[in-house]
């Protein structure tokens, strides 16, 4: 492709003015927004208004006048149709860690016992792994992590509680097929809970659809809610009343301002809510979601994965052509790909350093070190362009060319990756 | 107390230039500091850069330039010695809930399962006795409250596996000696877990001089980190190496760039940290700390509880002088007092509709339903002046006398009380 086609697919491209909505520095592609999301341009009034209105003249009062309080389920029901689900259905709260922490106790408990075993990947996300094992030790369960997703049917079985897996996996942007995965885990006994952290905003996701167990995700990657944003929780409503999750904070109560001293579960999610509501961080998340609307009204979902199938469609190609040493590490067949495209190079190239020399010329991606190790690029329909897969790759076929990542400046390794 | 007289103790007050930190909305006598912190007149500007420059601008490069990954200890640092805890034994992380919930679980694993009870009060505030009723639980032990602190001591005996107080009752602000009660706690073999949500910032503190076992506390009120802010975690350094925590999130591994399937506790509390910092809310928090650098230079806890215990002692006295029909349920020993006043009313008197008419009028407390009724101040040394003291309980026999209260418009119950 060349840069002129590129611009004339974003000239075409009906989801263009998404973009408009964001600040990206001037000179930087921005190809990790599966990390961290980009900045809404409206988010800084917002959080301005939140901190000196509804906080600083406000005060205590803004928890009734501001809606902070009602700000978990608020921002659940705006999200719930991005992931197939309903209103009332979905809470945002906490951590992704802390929430698959509740829905892991949560979904071994439905299992009262009878199973143990928690299936899962060994390249899912750390954090999902070590949650596990915690949750499994204190069932006396046991995490068994398989190498590829082909090795999961044979785990559905009368031992298996629970399937646990991450649909977008976070190195490879490989899918899973949530609906026939869950179809079979259900055959099996199991029950099926989702990690939608590389997914909600990125790509279809139909929780009821696929009549998933449970779900949680991340707030502050492809829905750019800002650093460290809430996370958010679902169970499916046919477990509502028949389960129980450990972190049975105040606001998780079925009536938290009488204060009473015996804990009673809130109906539905709401008793997935423990503490008070991060309302700062939660307003970033309420403003980013403003441009989900308006992308509603530009086609929703179904325009978005378009954008992003012919996004990741095209720095494969363009990867494909111009880098042949690079291997894709996503897969080809669009049905399996998430928003993301991941690639391996040559084992005498050092990737990190190819990452930090890219970034250096405003390309940011990231490095994932491991078997094979990979430089991610995220691709977002909100507010990658066409054009920007022309010039990342360019600039990567300069770097690898001139071999500047070899300056021992980009061998340098910082504490985050 | 004349005005005068008030205004006199303002001038001479070491501390009132600390109030010129604060933004405080005009025609506002703000009491309820206890329960959501003032807005810091530098943290509008603060949250701002790092919305629109840390994130905006550095992005992804923020986890390292902007120091984000290390929030959760540089905050801990800055609290540490208003918590009587040195440098890298506090972390900033989740809600004080989630917190009590690891530290509850950590304490219960350290006695083996030889002792089972966990012993706390029937008035600690509710979140901490539903956690507790959560964790005990999971432990096969039993959560026993009572119902005077006097009923403490004879329960701690061979089979008390923890005592887990809140510091300053939330209802009365009645202080424990946790240095005493402590020292009962280990004598007969139990741990000590403390809640400092409110006491920390606003009355003197000593964990490692109390040799307390764990401690948990709050971000947004005292320390005026903003509505929700992030709580805070401790653990006294003789359990480091010594026990594990259940929410076994990557960020409290010992590793977490190296993305390894197996979880290994980090070392100390850094293993406290589940999820990913909220960036946006801990930079409330940070910028709040400053005032209390501001403080410190001013005398620091010391003078802060001069201060405090003069309020509370002049608006004692005043309501003894002006409202004798009132009852002051927080304790006139300066030594058992945090930093609030709460009184209670004749039950002929709607004490909630006493509270909304005072609002009205621009004084901001706050009520708590109960046995009794209590209407609650909070008196912040950082921002609460001489004159507020006098000024609201001039206003509190405005109301009674003229009963403005039973205007129907004070009746209506919101859902945050």
């Amino acid at each position: 492709m060349t840069r002129e086609e590129a611009l004339a697919l974003d000239a075409q491209d009906p989801l263009s003015a998404l973009r408009e909505h964001f600040t990206l520095p001037p000179g930087v592609i921005y190809l990790d927004g599966n990390s961290l999301g980009a900045l809404p341009k409206a988010t800084p009034a917002r959080i301005a208004r939140a901190v000196e209105q509804e906080w600083g003249q406000g005060l205590i009062a803004s928890w009734n006048n501001a809606g902070w309080i009602a700000l978990p389920r608020t921002l659940g029901d705006r999200l719930a149709p991005w992931i197939g689900a309903r209103p009332g259905e979905v809470l945002v709260a906490d951590s992704t860690s802390v929430n698959l922490y509740k829905v892991l106790h949560a979904a071994l408990q439905l299992q009262q016992g009878k199973r143990k075993l928690v299936v899962s990947e060994r390249s899912n996300f750390p954090t999902d792994n070590y949650i596990a094992q915690s949750v499994v030790r204190a069932h006396g369960g046991e995490l068994v992590l398989v190498d590829t997703p082909e090795d999961i049917p044979p785990l559905l079985d009368e031992r298996c509680a629970v399937l646990m897996l991450t649909h977008v996996n976070y190195r490879s942007g490989r899918m899973h097929d949530m609906a026939l995965l869950t179809r079979w885990a259900h055959q099996a006994g199991a029950l099926a809970v989702w990690d939608l952290a590389h997914s909600a905003g990125a790509v279809p996701v139909d929780l009821l659809g696929a009549a998933a167990d449970f779900a949680i995700g991340c707030g502050y990657k492809y829905l750019n809610g800002g650093p460290g944003a809430p996370a958010f929780v679902w169970m499916h409503p046919r477990h509502q009343g028949q389960v129980w999750q450990p972190l049975t904070g105040w606001l998780g109560h079925a009536a938290p301002f009488e204060f009473s001293a015996e804990y009673r579960p809130a109906a539905g999610i709401q008793q997935y809510q423990c503490g008070t509501p991060p309302v700062l961080a939660m307003t970033g998340l309420d403003t980013s979601l403003d441009v989900f609307d308006e992308a509603h009204k530009l086609g929703g979902m179904a325009a978005l994965r378009r954008k992003s199938l012919a996004l990741t469609d095209a720095f494969i190609a363009e990867i494909d052509a111009r880098v042949p040493t690079a291997n894709v590490a996503t897969p080809r067949d669009a049905s399996l790909r998430g928003s993301q495209v991941s690639i391996s190079l040559p084992a005498d190239v050092d990737g990190y350093a190819v990452m930090q020399a890219l970034i250096a010329r405003g390309v940011i991606g990231d490095f994932r070190a491991g078997e094979p190790a990979l430089l991610r690029f995220g691709l977002t329909p909100l507010y990658t362009r066409f054009v920007d897969v022309v010039d990342a790759v360019g600039i990567l076929v300069d770097v690898l060319a001139a071999e500047s990542w070899r300056a021992p400046e980009f061998q340098k390794r910082s504490a985050v990756t």
